[in-house]
């Protein structure tokens, strides 16, 4: 082994809660520790970037820029590190120059000292911008490559040990302070890290630090190779939110070494003290940690070598979908998702992409849906894929697409106009600094709620409150309770639902059929259930038809399913009156207005609405887009689906919708 | 690396299970899996012995013996291994020739090819009887050392490389067919990992097996350093089973050393299979996992090579102890007492055996109370440890030993009479096979009971009964009510605990003090509730001033802490008389008899009691042991407080006793 000590860089503020726990750790929980952690003599403590911008300002009402001032006053002897997506900053899509200039240099003022920085598909030129600016501020730039495969180990036409040692030449040439392997999916084997730092020893003079999530159970083995082979630099968290799909523990790395050539020098007695408030306060964060499992770690990764995190997301919009048992239709879409798309890395966007796409796919047909991302990346928006994509579906991605239907060669950011400007115009009055400003270009919907929030302008919702260790015990108190069998419903709960039945809520995810029966079209109202079968929630012939309502049938005396008791309102125009349906349940009910009958536009997973492209009364053909959906972090078109009139428009802008929910109404 | 393809023992159906759910898996689980496994090509497969035979008969109302048939039956193809503690066997004391000799033979018969001995010492003469049986039955011989540490690293002047050479030589010499290094604290480093297999691999030629419990997370590292140096056989479990304190995952490690000269050649795919099963089937066992801590190892081993189960005897020991604050106290008695002790092994029985005297030691000064393990143990009935014992300490402990004053040199078994037949005889009329009999010669109690229940002479308690996965989807129903606030107290509680006022359950856990107040002397009982302080439970002046007894207080219309309702019944002999203490809670009840007034023998912590020896009207001396109690697996002697008569006898052998419970009371 080489004789140098190996330095350790700590991630728990960042990736550790991260991985683990959504990444809701609270400012206030950072602050009560990182002094300490301040006195270890950790190589740099990675404590922003990621989703630490997003998080805070979207679910917990905190500052990510107060964050890191505060941080950087109670930790001022160990570099501050933190995560840059590129020109993506800390967000999921590609911003322009201008704001990645002023996002870098404000981070840097605010206490960043070290910008790792990383690229989805390992285009150099996504770095440019920000490398210039980081250099430009006196900062250090690290650049990372995202390590990725196409089968179990290294090597095959793509990447291959050659692909991994052109790009480390090329960084460093760019000016890259130091290197590292970003092994994001934790599928880097011992022997591949080894042989890669060993020949990256050899081809660069920058330092090289090794990153590999625990995932697949083959981080610490790995590491100690990579070690072995003279990284420079390691990535690690304190042992409590290590592990599982975070990353090596620390304290087991420093016990290895002790009295090697490689030893540390770390105080194991400090780190265990370290460990003890990591474990104190874990109780408030374990609702985001995945328990379904009982395994520690996801072998299924080493088969097919898709990210642990991607996985939880393809798991979560088929069950959403209802489709949970197509997962392994799924797993055979993805590597031909990704040959079409030039194999890019999976890892934070790009996984995303290459996910919903394979998951949309299989549910809707290939390429029937397509997401704007898709769209945005085949046109050039992400960069060049270390492989060319398929030209078939880059043309039928294109087709009527926005910007044009030729693919641009440039640097992405070539194209994007500047942002920065017309941010400060959507924010004055509002902002009071350059962070309020970057904070609204970063995430203008999410953004601004957040600013109104922060400056008393909106009341910030009881959601975004801390939990408290209380609040833990008193929970644990109740589960208990509940466990020895020492609780019951609550008795008030029939009357309730009894009352539900006369003034019932308003249902939203109603389907509607023209129903033909006697020569006669009802309009029909069909509301999913807890059960399999949808249940038809309200029947009224169309206004033409209408006939008188006959009485609500009795609540029935025994309810088991709440959701079930949901009725829509309806009031036919005239002569209103109720059909029986055969092996259908048919109820209804008093007040509001009728339904327009026509197809309807479904959400396709659950998500909330980012825009219409139709108002009521607009005329539309099969395929144009109706509505714009956000879900799984993605902008998805959802297209008419046939010719006619917009005769309704179900919900709002920024309105959660679920899966099945009607969107819109396309009369014929 | 060398070029021999490596070889996996898998222990899920053994340490497994063990490591994480306290060995709770029921046979018809493992019926379910394990001819799937046999398919795998594993090396072999450990399932049986360590406590898959104590915890059958105890807990589960299965026979190990018939497990073992069925096991062999389901899986013709890969030896079928067991862990076999030496003279011990699967018991925790040394056992005589006659009964080992039985045991292995029947082991064989019934299924067992591959027997691992080990020796909580490595007394190497305590392999001796077993070897021969298994010889004798043509099996498979492993010997394995008991990995152990006085620093972090291997080295100093007990645990050094000379001395594990030394033993493999010796295991080797006496006709071991593969040596096993058996790190059961999780404490060995890769580097050392590294060094002592390359330097057995030169010193002995019989194959080298590598077994490294996760507890400290350095596992699956040093197991890779193993394999590096040239291990033959490596132990692992399934993933869902894996890691904790169990053992690295195979998955990972077959990944790992795809493609190289180490390569397993084990499917991939197929054991992903094999852990759904696993995963699916874990939850039955959920409530014997250890989710107190978010960490998924213990780091607290790397600093003082405490192993990981030890620990967690030594947290429940000082928490029922009411003394968790003396944790660090008894961190630092552990060496001294480790040294007094000539530094055994950490591993079972050795490891409680130490755990527990280092507790007594702290909570009631050093040797005053002393478990007939440790004079056992200082008499030699463990047999040699590595360095000699204390002669000081020796002599203190066998000051009465009922063996003799004088410690043995011979070999442990050799002091101790034939056993077999006694055994025969206590279990005639109801033994069918040796197997039955040595169900009893191994646990004279629990085996009798389960004898009984095997042949209904007995009913099983409720709580032997298999939990299914409907209980638990059942119990998370409750639980996500709970947690959503669905749930109340039972409207029936309130009467309850009403009634218990006037029919009041038996209070065994009484503490009486003579109280004076203004010139009288009161026998007051305290009983502990559930908060800190202990109330005052019942009140009477002692018989000669016994006054009328007061009508009870009336029943508090909220009664938080049912645990603080039960109040004892007590009869005063004449005019009884409740008293008001100040700042104690004061409660009176009818029926029963007086309680006499003394000095108590308490409970120093939960247990069973083994036997009293003593009777009601013995005079006996302070010191003099009253009661021995079964705590932790030893046998504790608790001395009288006081010269006198003993006044009370309170439980009866084979009770379950709690903390501070009264097991015997001593009038002056």
């Amino acid at each position: 082994m080489p004789a140098q000590p190996l330095k350790v860089t700590d991630l728990t503020l960042r990736d550790g809660h991260q991985s683990l726990f959504a990444t809701r750790m609270r400012t206030d929980d950072i602050l009560g520790i990182i002094g300490e952690m301040d006195e270890v003599g950790f190589h740099s403590m990675e404590v922003w970037g990621g989703a630490t911008f997003d998080v805070p300002i979207r679910f917990l009402n905190e500052d990510p820029w107060d964050r890191l001032r505060e941080m950087k006053k109670r930790a001022p002897k160990t570099p501050l590190q933190m995560l840059l997506r590129g020109q993506n900053l800390v967000g999921y899509r590609n911003y322009a120059d201008d704001v990645v200039t002023a996002f870098v240099e404000h981070a840097a003022d605010c206490g960043v000292d070290i910008f790792r920085v990383f690229d989805a598909v390992n285009d150099e030129r996504n770095f440019e911008t920000a490398l210039k600016a980081i250099k430009s501020k006196g900062k250090h730039a690290q650049l990372a490559i995202s390590y990725s495969l196409t089968a179990r180990v290294m090597g095959g036409p793509v990447y291959n040990l050659d692909y991994y040692i052109e790009k480390a030449k090329k960084f460093e040439a760019m000016g890259a302070d130091s290197f590292c392997i970003k092994d994001m999916a934790g599928i880097i084997a011992p022997n591949d890290a080894y042989n890669l730092v060993k020949a990256l020893k050899k081809a660069i003079k920058i330092p090289i630090q090794f990153h590999s999530h625990y995932t697949s159970g083959m981080a610490s083995m790995s590491m100690l190779k990579a070690v072995e082979a003279g990284a420079d630099v390691v990535d690690a968290c304190l042992a409590p939110w290590a592990l599982r799909t975070s990353h090596p523990a620390v304290e087991p790395m420093v016990a290895s070494l002790t009295a090697t050539s490689r030893d540390t020098g770390l105080d194991l007695h400090q780190l265990l003290k370290l460990g003890e408030y990591f474990e104190a306060i874990s109780p408030k964060y374990r609702d985001f940690m995945d328990t379904t499992k009982t395994a520690v770690i996801d072998t299924a990764v080493l088969e097919h070598q898709v990210p642990g995190g991607m996985i939880s997301n393809l798991v979560s919009q088929l069950r959403e979908a209802g489709a949970l048992n197509r997962i392994d239709e799924v797993y055979e879409e993805i590597p031909r998702v990704r040959k079409e798309m030039g194999y890019p890395p999976l890892v934070t966007p790009t996984s995303q992409i290459v996910g919903i796409q394979a998951v949309q796919n299989v549910l809707f047909g290939r390429y029937k849906v397509i997401s704007a991302q898709v769209k945005d990346y085949f046109y050039g928006l992400y960069g060049r894929p270390p492989m060319p994509v398929d030209p078939e579906i880059q043309k039928l991605a294109l087709k009527g697409y926005e910007r044009g239907e030729t693919p641009i060669t440039v640097r992405p950011a070539d194209v994007l106009k500047p942002e920065l400007e017309a941010a400060r115009e959507a924010t004055e009055g509002i902002a009071k600094d350059i962070g309020d400003v970057l904070t609204y270009a970063l995430y203008p919907q999410v953004g601004l709620r957040f600013l109104k929030w922060k400056y008393g302008l909106e009341t910030p919702p009881a959601d975004t409150r801390a939990r408290t260790l209380e609040d833990v015990n008193k929970e644990d108190e109740i589960i208990a309770k509940a466990k020895a069998g020492k609780l019951v419903e609550k008795g008030s709960e029939k009357l309730v639902a009894q009352a539900s039945v006369s003034s019932p809520a308003p249902v939203t995810g109603l389907r509607h059929f023209n129903v033909h029966l006697d020569g006669k079209v009802y309009c029909v109202g069909v509301e999913a259930t807890a059960a399999a079968a949808p249940a038809v929630a309200f029947v009224a012939p169309p206004p033409a038809l209408a006939q008188p309502a006959a009485p609500p049938p009795p609540p029935s005396p025994v309810e088991p399913k709440p959701a079930a008791k949901q009725v829509e309102t309806a009031k036919p125009v005239e002569a209103p009156k109720s059909v029986e349906i055969p092996a259908a349940k048919v109820e209804a009910k008093a007040a509001a207005g009728p339904e327009p009958c026509g197809e309807d536009v479904l959400a396709p997973m659950p998500g909330v609405v980012l825009r219409y492209e139709v108002k009521v009364g607009d005329k539309v053909k099969s395929g144009d887009t109706v509505v714009v959906l956000e879900a799984m972090k993605m902008a998805i078109d959802l297209p008419s689906p046939a010719n006619g009139t917009v005769a309704a428009i179900k919900f709002a802008v920024g309105d959660r919708v679920s899966r099945d929910d009607v969107l819109a109404i396309i009369a014929a």
